[in-house]
């Protein structure tokens, strides 16, 4: 006898039984819904694209060491998408004469990146997309925080269950140069930075002060600043520096949308792709067992500038369905799913093709006014174990059609959930 | 300056931009209503699999010449979904001991295949599967037909622009028996019938009496059957062939279903996938300009036998979105798409702030009630320039809130359709 093959899915990856499809499909729907009542629109790209243009745009880490690339049949290099904004700047350049501006665009995609599987992340994952184009102030800005918490809001969470952190790249330079930092200083801060909550505060300052060179004075101001960064921020302000100025206006009209209660200024959210020139912020997950950001995006200057000669500023974010779904998880947002079909069409036993026929028009009958309808299809199965079947997929209606309710043009609806029946015309 | 990179799509495949994307909507949307209307349930499994699934299952052709395959990073051989059929049969088996049966299933799913790009056919396209498992009569195949059939209605198709094509692989295969050809005779006479209405009769007849070796009785018979199949079709029941009897049931079956207007029985139907065992099935285009299968499926007895010891019959068809696209618009079957967000809400050009708050004020209450709404973000934009941006992006209404609306508690809406505009208390 031959070897039978491995029925589990390629490593990393995930088969969607139906009842893992509800649970996508509630993700995507309400990903949908908050983008489309923010005039957002939908657009998709290939799942393979030119090598080159991750090349040129994905980080090191992601094109060396995460990406699927491999030559087609035609000696092309290509590679499987490991994010959106690559084919985003592709494809927006490719009509940048002729798309009306502001451009407010989102897909929902798959991705894959060649990682070790753990929780919260797998080698495939879809991802929300959603970004603003051609807007340069801050207002653009505060419209993604605020479609960052109606997605958030649509799930069901509040506001003790997450929260955006914001910070500014503009803002962090303002403060670098005031703390008087060089270029190769500031990378090992970002670094340090960006990794504070996960070490002791003594590693953080023997890391400033071994590697990035900082001095007792830097090191105070900069521990300051992440602690409470109000005071340093007002004085920035007050120099009118204009990463200053900008966070300033932009918590401004975070209060006056009365978003402040989702919303923290953290000047600690660093956000590690380079692209990114003003405005940052994640949606950070508040249950201290999942500590993490479950999205996360920014202000760039430059999307298209590989593609084309134009400078197009925008501003958006990006959120991946495993995490979110582990935030769902932990935090009991996910509803319980009900068969969708509500109605099972019984097949009464017999050769008699009159009880296959009536089964038949019955359901086209229910079929016509709108209802999901599934049918029994072999004769040679006991009504009970119908019935059985009915229960094991939660149907709400069992339809029965005997000998006896043929005769007097009746069928037998049985409520599966209030346990009753009864017999009406049809 | 640097070289700016191609903003085209990888060979072959598709970008879709908001107006395509209304496009796949309106046809997977389609797609998801008829499948759940025969209570089918939606699964989907990983973009990537092991290559081995699909050099047990798919054709020699898709293997050697279409499939994307290579190596991954931890040296293991994967190749990008060609097909669903190998990942279905992978993921009944995995639970087959299980899942209640009978076993409704459908999937939407994106597949790639390297082929020459030409009209109908891309390098990726999607698919809708939908498959039946665990019931072996030939109702199954009755709820494909009549599924196939409320699919096409879906869309707005009528009987004069399509036609469903039955046929048999074991009514072929007692036709064969009383023919008394030969397995190798049995290959070439599926191929030449197969093209028969791409070749002239002399070519087709050369083929079968050349390479063949058909006598002229048996070319003649074969003729007949195919031009009218009804009296062998009749024959051959009254001598009891399985096949025969099945297909005589099948179209008797049909016509108590109120769908013979859409189905034709034709011997000439053979659908190229050795996995068909019982009744085939495909969708033709009606159209002069477009003649060709959009849809094409059968009935398969043993689909998880790589997987399990196990047979489960099953029946099933698929769909590609590409070629049912080129239908839907040579029958004008497509609607125009209006911009699903009905309000723009503008921005009164002035540095003062109350005009922004007040815009997103007056969004936020419209998005409570359920309203799509985008709001102009740039303080420092003409009216005028507004309004052409909402007419150009089709917005139905255009809210307008300056000094005097505000100061009255008012905004003025723009009915954009019906160009007329009235101020309203808000």
């Amino acid at each position: 006898m031959a070897q039978k093959l491995n029925t589990q899915p390629y490593k990393g990856s995930r088969d969607f039984y139906p009842e893992d499809m509800n649970i996508r499909n509630f993700i995507f729907e309400n990903w949908k819904e908050v983008c489309k009542s923010y005039g957002y629109e939908e657009y998709d790209g290939p799942f393979l694209e030119s090598f080159d243009i991750f090349a040129a745009k994905s980080g090191d880490e992601l094109v060396n060491e995460q990406l699927y690339s491999f030559t087609d049949r035609g000696d092309r290099k290509v590679a499987i998408r490991p994010e959106m904004t690559p084919t985003l700047a592709r494809m927006v350049s490719q009509k940048i004469n002729e798309l009306p501006r502001p451009i407010r665009w989102f897909s929902i995609a798959n991705f894959w990146r060649y990682e070790k599987p753990q929780r919260g992340r797998g080698r495939e994952f879809f991802q929300l997309n959603t970004d603003i184009f051609g807007v340069e102030g801050i207002e653009a800005d505060l419209e993604i925080i605020s479609l960052m918490v109606d997605v958030m809001k649509g799930f069901g969470a509040t506001e003790k269950m997450f929260e955006i952190r914001i910070n500014s790249r503009r803002l962090t330079d303002n403060f670098y140069k005031k703390l008087e930092l060089k270029d190769d200083q500031i990378k090992i801060v970002n670094k340090a930075v960006d990794k504070r909550t996960k070490i002791s505060k003594e590693e953080f300052e023997k890391w400033l002060s071994e590697d990035a060179k900082l001095d007792n004075k830097q090191l105070k101001y900069l521990n300051d600043y992440i602690e409470n960064p109000y005071p340093i921020l007002e004085e920035l302000t007050q120099e009118k520096s204009i990463g200053a100025v900008e966070m300033k206006n932009l918590i401004d009209l975070i209060k006056t949308s009365g978003l402040e209660k989702y919303v923290k200024f953290d000047p600690s959210t660093i956000r590690g792709l380079d692209y990114y020139t003003g405005t940052v912020f994640e949606i950070y997950d508040l249950n201290p067992d999942n500590i993490r950001a479950i999205a996360g995006g920014g202000r760039y200057d430059d999307l298209v500038g590989m593609f084309s000669d134009e400078k197009l500023t925008g501003t958006g974010f990006a959120m991946g369905d495993i995490t979110l779904q582990d935030f769902l998880e932990t935090w009991k947002l996910l509803p319980d799913f009900e068969n969708d079909c509500e109605y099972l069409i019984t097949l009464w036993p017999s050769q008699d093709p009159k009880f296959f026929e009536k089964t038949i028009q019955v359901s086209n009958i229910l079929r016509d006014q709108g209802k999901n309808v599934s049918t029994w299809l072999d004769k040679d199965t006991k009504i009970e174990k119908q019935i059985r079947y009915a229960d094991k997929k939660g149907f709400k209606f069992v339809i029965i059609i005997g000998e006896d309710e043929i005769n007097k043009g009746t069928v037998t609806i049985k409520n599966m959930l209030e346990k009753t029946q009864e017999e009406i015309r049809f």
